[in-house]
């Protein structure tokens, strides 16, 4: 079996091109995945990239097969907050 | 077969907590499902509040069972523009 190319990108206060960006090349180097991650206010960022991708810049060529959200724990401790986040999977088609 | 109570919460501008409080008093009054609908910058807010109930006020209680982005033209003809969209589903634990 052979490994599926997977390329992980965080989404963070960069323009959104940046990571639309990013994903393509990603994409046109062989991956067959790419993850989108954000925390906190980016995860807007995060659908708006990965929405971009699949509906601009490689329109039926990818889909979005999985989008999870969470939590995560930030901070010091003793000063830890919680904020939310997201995870988006899209994938090449065959 | 009963109808599955289904209840849409629209995220808006309102404090996050609006949005919380709503989900809440929609399971308690015996909604088996609640879903969460954002557009554009409010996406984040909508993963906050599905968090929140999840994690801080109902607990064991409810699972995210679902979550979909997408998008959507907005705006007049000729000055239409396309903002991303998501849609969190809550369901009640058996």
């Amino acid at each position: 079996m052979a490994a599926i190319e997977t390329g992980t990108i965080l989404v963070g206060q960069k323009p959104v091109m940046n990571y639309v960006l990013a994903a393509v090349i990603q994409f046109n180097q062989g991956a067959q995945r790419v993850i989108f991650k954000a925390r906190g206010r980016s995860i807007s960022k995060a659908v708006d990239a990965a929405e971009i991708v699949r509906s601009r810049f490689l329109p039926g060529q990818v889909d979005i097969t999985s989008v999870k959200i969470g939590s995560e724990k930030v901070g010091e401790p003793g000063k830890e907050r919680v904020v939310s986040t997201i995870e988006i999977v899209l994938e090449k088609k065959e």
